[in-house]
């Protein structure tokens, strides 16, 4: 399926240094939550919505982050448990889990 | 600058192994048009937009592709000489480039 999309959900999965002050995504999982979150979507068979990868979304103190296009609503922390919710609800039936949205503005650290 | 941002271009930087009938991005020179995006936003002083990397945009055949939320503009195929317009007429004034606009639907070629 081609663009465009519905909607686009852009997952962090950058990686900072071990270590680093700010986090990451990548350590915390963000690899498998973007596998999760496709795995799911098929599971519960939603169409017109493509999940992406992406590099830094500097929300690395809120991850793990996804943010969701066109609503431009960002969510995180991120758990995998939070998977299930946020394809049923948000991608499948236009309804924000609010108890994930990310709380800003964020206070970010020294790197 | 954390998010909400104003605006967010996702850069395709996927690559396909070598020969693959549809392209990729990244052979195309992805990583390079993410950085000059970077950078001309830097030499315009645009602010309030994020740049980042994406994987598959699924648009391989239109490539290099991008596409700027929450207008949900696709462009491509875009190239390096492309950078400053995108820049000063779309992230700086809010004015589409209407020529780079990607042409839907897309045949996709068999991978």
């Amino acid at each position: 399926m081609p663009p465009p999309y519905q909607r686009q959900v852009f997952v962090c999965t950058n990686r900072r240094p071990d270590g680093s002050p700010r986090g990451c995504c990548a350590s915390k999982g963000g690899e498998d939550l973007k596998l999760a979150l496709k795995k799911e979507m098929d599971a519960q068979d939603v169409k017109g919505t493509r999940i992406n990868g992406a590099g830094c979304l500097d929300a690395c103190e809120r991850g793990m982050s996804i943010v969701v296009y066109p609503e431009q609503v960002w969510y995180g922390p991120v758990t995998l448990s939070d998977v299930k919710e946020i394809v049923s609800s948000h991608l499948k039936e236009g309804q924000v889990v609010e108890r994930l949205r990310m709380k800003l503005p964020i206070e970010r650290k020294k790197d």
